[in-house]
C-alpha cells in the first residue's frame, strides 16, 4: 500500500547512518537539509508500489532500492541547483543547499548522496548479493553518462540536442530505475517494467514543463520561468498551453495500459492514477 | 608485477565504456581529460600489488577494484579543483576540467566518475557477487561522510578541525581502500591490510604538504603554495622543512614493517619501496 510516511522513515534512517559519529557537523546538517526537506517522493513510492504488486515475501531489497533512488534524485537536485547550473535560490520551499550551507558543502552533499545510494543497495541486500549487483547496475545506468541523468544534464551543455533523448535521460531514466529496480527487488524480470517507468517519466517531464511555465513559485517551493530564462526547451513554448495540457492527459492515460501483468495489478493501477493525478497543474 | 601501463589500459577501457554511444560529446571529452590526463596511479598500483602478493587465481576483481579506486580519486580531484574549493587552474600539467570544459561539466564529470566507480565493481565481479558487495562497502566507506574523502573535504568547512582526523579522511582513507580492496579481491580478509594503507596514506599526505610548500608548479603540473594561500594546515609550517622531511623518512620506513604475511611479501615490499621513494621531494 502506498504510504508516504514509510518512505520518510526509510530516508530518515538512511540519513541517520550518513550523519553518525565522525561526520563533520555542518556536512551532517546539509545532508539532512538536502534529503529530509520535503519532496513528494514519487520515485521511491513508484518503486515500492511496483515491488508490492509482485507480492514478494520480503520488502528489504525494495526498500533499499527506494531509498537509493531518492538519495540519487536528491543528489541531482542539489547539484542542479548550483550557481553554475540553475542557480536556484529555493527548493522544496526552503533555501537550496548552496544558499543555506555554501557551494563547497553543496558539491560534497551531492557526492556523498551518490555514494550512499550505491552503498545502501549492498548493505540491505547482504543475503542476496545477486539482487544487490543487479540493482547497482540498474541504478548506475539511470545515473550514467550514456542514457542516465548525468547524460541528461550534460545535454544542456551541447550545441545540438535531441529533445527526446534529453528528456529521456534527464527525467525518464530515474523513473525507469524506480520501476525496474522495484521489480528486480521483488524477484521479477526488470525489463518488463521499463516501459511503464519511461511513460511515467515522460508524463512527469511534461508536468514539470507546465509547472515551470504557468506555476506559482510559492506553491511549488522553487523558482518558475527558469526554462525561458535559461533558454531551455519547454513543451508549453512548443505546443502552447492547451496543447501541452492535452498531451499530458494523453500521456497519463497511456500509463495504465503499460502496467504489466502481476498479482497486484489492480491496486498498482489505482496507486499510479492517484500519483499521476497530481501531475496536472 | 607493478606495471603502470596495465593500469592505463584498464582506465582506458573504463573510460571507453563511459563515453560510448549515447554519451554527449563534450561530456565524453571532459571524462577523457579527467581520467586519462596523466597521474602517477599510486592507488590502483597499490591495490594490484597487494592483490598479486596474495597470489589469486584470477585478477579480474582486483583490476576492477583498482579502476574503481582511481575513478573515485579522479572524481575527487575534479571537484576539489572547482572554484568553490581550491580554484586550481591546472592539474597533472593540463588545465583543470572546469578551466577546459566549464564548471557544469566539471561537476557532472565528478558525479559520473563516482557512479562509474561503483558500477565497475559489480560488472567485473558478476561471478562472485559476495566479493562485489564487499568491495562496494569498502569503497563507500573510503568515500563516505564519516571517515571517507567526503568527510575529509567537509572538515575544511568546519571551525574546529582535528588535524589527524582530517588527514585520515581526506587522504589515508583511499589508500586504505586500495590495500583492503586489493586484499578482498584476492580472497583475503581486508582488515589485515588497513594499517598498511593507512601508513602509506599518511606518508603521502606529508609528501603532499612538502610538495605544496617547497615544490615547483611546472614539475608537479599543479599550483603550489595553496595551503598557505587558503589558510589550511600544512606539516611544513608546523614542523619546519627539516622536521617534515625527517618525519616523512620515518613514516616511509614504517611502511615496510606493516606489510602483513603473504606469499609474495618480498616482492610487495620491494614494489612499495620503489613507489614510496618518489614521495621525497
Amino acid at each position: 500500500m502506498d504510504d508516504p510516511a514509510r518512505v520518510e522513515r526509510l530516508l530518515d534512517a538512511a540519513v541517520g547512518g550518513l550523519t553518525g559519529p565522525g561526520c563533520p557537523p555542518r556536512l551532517a546538517s546539509a545532508l539532512r537539509h538536502a534529503v529530509l526537506g520535503g519532496g513528494n517522493r514519487l520515485r521511491p513510492r513508484l518503486c515500492l508500489a511496483v515491488a508490492e504488486a509482485l507480492r514478494p515475501t520480503r520488502l528489504a531489497a525494495a526498500e533499499a532500492a527506494a531509498v537509493a533512488i531518492e538519495l540519487l534524485h536528491c543528489a541531482s537536485l542539489v547539484h542542479d541547483d548550483l550557481p553554475c547550473f540553475d542557480d536556484a535560490p529555493t527548493r522544496r520551499g526552503l533555501p537550496s543547499v548552496h544558499r543555506a550551507f555554501g557551494e563547497p558543502l553543496a558539491v560534497l552533499v551531492g557526492d556523498a548522496l551518490i555514494v550512499a545510494a550505491f552503498d545502501t543497495l549492498t548493505v540491505a541486500c547482504v543475503d542476496d548479493c545477486d539482487c544487490a549487483a543487479a540493482l547497482v547496475a540498474l541504478l548506475a545506468r539511470a545515473a550514467g553518462t550514456r542514457e542516465g541523468i548525468t547524460a541528461g544534464q550534460a545535454w544542456e551543455n551541447e550545441a545540438d540536442v535531441d529533445l527526446e533523448r534529453y528528456h529521456q535521460a534527464k527525467t525518464a531514466a530515474l523513473f525507469e530505475a524506480a520501476a525496474t529496480m522495484g521489480a528486480r527487488a521483488a524477484g521479477d524480470v526488470p525489463e518488463r517494467w521499463r516501459e511503464l517507468g519511461r511513460r511515467i517519466g515522460l508524463a512527469y517531464q511534461l508536468a514539470d514543463d507546465l509547472r515551470d511555465a504557468v506555476g506559482d513559485a510559492q506553491t511549488l517551493g522553487k523558482p518558475v520561468g527558469r526554462d525561458a530564462a535559461l533558454g531551455r526547451p519547454n513543451a508549453v513554448r512548443e505546443l502552447g498551453l492547451s496543447g501541452a495540457l492535452a498531451c499530458l492527459d494523453e500521456r497519463i492515460a497511456e500509463v495504465a495500459h503499460s502496467v504489466p501483468d502481476c498479482p497486484g495489478r489492480g491496486e498498482l493501477v489505482a496507486t499510479l492514477e492517484r500519483l499521476l493525478s497530481r501531475f496536472r497543474p
